[in-house]
């Protein structure tokens, strides 16, 4: 297997002002066309260890992945490293200077000097147009090794590497060869249990065919990919070892293809032709929130009571003080009567509630932090379901989320 | 300034399974003592590339942080090369064997031979008892040198650091100095505009004293570090240069201590003796999650009615149809009115309503995607504001919930 090196020029990430999600996105995207990344490394705007880092990489890894110090201020120099490493000329390159100078008519400024400089390019490098910025990437070879050195912003590195560099490194990567993958997304089981139960498919697939895990929160993605000349057969053989994992692990699989839980979900409830609607207490909103950012939620995602406060858990959802008064506000009767509120208030079909005591404080013996009560329910059935978790806050508000949007998938396909 | 690697053993981050976010916790935590990372590189379990970085991080740096590799499974190889490169035998450690004993007593489960294995240690290496996990940490002495090698999973990881590591590493660099901290934070303006408010502070500053920009989300942190031996004179520098920029930079300054924004409002509601509740369409539930993440934050937050669908702010924050008609949802007139719904709904002193387009599509030429329109008001007096972002649904989602929730701050300082 062809190797890959990250290399990520710039303080930010040394001082930990940012974290290398560029990495971890690249790392990705070669990964998927079959190019493994042996190493990832960041280090400063220093020409003696931008110089060094290179050799180093060109020595040990195919590829070479570049990132940041191509800006217009005087710390950024990656540029002038590239040219004074691979011992050539910087060559003045006019598209560019017309393409920003079109860029900066449109929004009515000024070129910088610094700007200028932008246009400045090392001889040996060919030109990759960058559409989403002022800096332009490039790509170099040299002795049979690739370098690609492209911005640190991250939205014009990923249109970079989708416009112009991942296409020409999958053809010299694959060499004829073809890459084929086939995602199974499941939620509510953890990695080793689900590689347990698929361990014999695993043991079993053709040589050219691996599986990937990709845990997430409370959902594990498994990827099966395959690579070979003969498409039709790749196409087949990637398919029935996917259609196999996906029977044996049932009903935990939420989709056959590579998408977001909450995307699956409201394809489940347009599909089904029903409404949802929240009453949020100590999750505070972030249901509402992981439903929403999804493009498309209006569709089905009516809208959530937050009632973090007791007296909005009576006065709009219409729970009784007896019942806080007698069982509180963490308990089966609370979140059942919440349901009732939400399906009510919010005109809904399906309402899903959670009430509980997310921490780090506020516990008691009986009802210690972490203890957390969920509701799903239509105008027929309601279910109730209690969780126990431990001290941290986030993590409580995260997985109980998660726990509530699986049981009202779980609720809707009839498998409670 | 003397200089630290970080090493990150495993193949999670070079498969893009997860972002090391280790590497940014760390760099910030040595940063504060006065440590430079110059250098942050992740490879896999591989025996020779493991030794190889080793060597080459104990040449160029002066302390070493090895994450990862320290597990029960066969593929944790860190221990046996560190064994191997510093030329050491494995030694049995009791201590470890007594306290895994214990620990597993205490879960009723059997001690597997991996669990044995993370009993052998290089007998150069002083143990660093690891309480939260089960593969203690090691700290190396080498020519002059520090390597220190911890798991990989992140709160074992800063759990060692903050009971073992970073006090020594701290006396080792500090050298009888001090370093003292002082952080002003502000929101709603960004680096570059402040950096140049505050330029002739910087450029003024004793050489013991520097000054650090960490922008987040709509905010920036800035950071004054001084580092000496006459603690009362360093205090009394770095304060001082602290209420100046601090006085600069005037009402933008959300705190003059080192808390997040979302703290801040709720310490500046609990001291104004005030409640606030939400009303929001497009943000869907991401104010109300940001106020809710903050332990505490019940003692001011009442509560939101994410109405995200029309229907909602008409039947239950009152909104009028002619007003929906007329104007739209996406409007000065419909916010307004989402907040005196608000307001009485959720009885609350405060009340903040947005309402927009977040995209990616569902745009008009009059209201192009990236429009929304802010509240907030009490019920004396009520001001909107509208917003234009681009077509990045999260981002402005993100953004637009900054801006409300500053915009809530600067209503009750009375700043608009």
């Amino acid at each position: 297997m062809k190797k890959a090196h990250l290399l990520t020029i710039g303080d930010e990430i040394l001082i930990g002002q940012i974290v290398n999600t560029n990495a971890t996105w690249m790392s990705q995207k070669l990964n998927e066309i079959g190019l493994w990344v042996s190493e990832i490394k960041s280090i400063g705007d220093i020409d003696s260890e931008i110089k060094k880092a290179i050799n180093q990489s060109l020595q040990d890894a195919d590829f070479v992945f570049v990132t940041g110090g191509l800006g217009p201020t005087k710390d950024d120099i990656t540029k002038k490293s590239l040219a004074e490493y691979f011992g050539v000329e910087m060559v003045w390159h006019q598209p560019t200077w017309e393409r920003l100078e079109e860029y900066f008519l449109k929004l009515g400024r000024q070129l910088s000097d610094g700007h200028k400089a932008q246009c400045f390019m090392p001889s040996n490098a060919t030109i990759l147009t960058n559409k989403l910025g002022t800096a332009p990437g490039m790509w170099f070879s040299s002795n049979g090794k690739i370098l690609v050195s492209m911005p640190g912003v991250p939205y014009e590195m990923q249109y970079l590497m989708e416009a112009e560099v991942l296409p020409k490194i999958a053809e010299l990567v694959l060499d004829g060869q073809t890459v084929i993958h086939r995602s199974i997304c499941t939620v509510g089981e953890g990695e080793t249990v689900i590689a347990d139960k698929i361990s014999k498919i695993e043991d079993d697939l053709r040589s050219n065919l691996k599986i990937a895990y990709l845990p997430g929160m409370g959902n594990v993605r498994i990827r099966v990919t395959g690579t070979g000349k003969d498409e039709e057969l790749l196409n087949f053989d990637v398919n029935k070892a996917g259609d196999e994992i996906s029977e044996i692990l049932g009903d935990i699989v939420y989709a056959n293809e590579d998408i977001s839980f909450e995307k699956a979900l409201q394809n489940l409830f347009i599909e089904k032709n029903l409404t949802l609607g929240l009453a949020e207490s100590c999750s505070g909103g972030y249901i509402s929130h992981k439903l929403s950012i999804e493009p498309g939620a209006s569709k089905f995602f009516m809208g959530s009571i937050i009632s973090y406060d007791n007296i909005i858990k009576q006065n709009v959802l219409g729970v009784k003080s007896e019942t806080l008064n007698q069982f509180g506000a963490v308990s089966s009767e609370c979140v059942k009567e919440m349901v009732i509120g939400a399906l009510k208030v919010l005109n809904v079909d399906i309402a899903i509630s959670v009430s509980g005591i997310a921490g780090p404080d506020g516990g008691t013996e009986e009802k210690p932090v972490g203890t957390i009560w969920i509701a799903v329910g239509d105008k027929n059935r309601i279910l109730t379901h209690k969780l126990t978790f431990g001290r941290d806050r986030l993590r409580n508000i995260q997985f109980s989320g998660m726990f509530a949007l699986n049981m009202a998938r779980r609720f809707v396909l009839k498998l409670i």
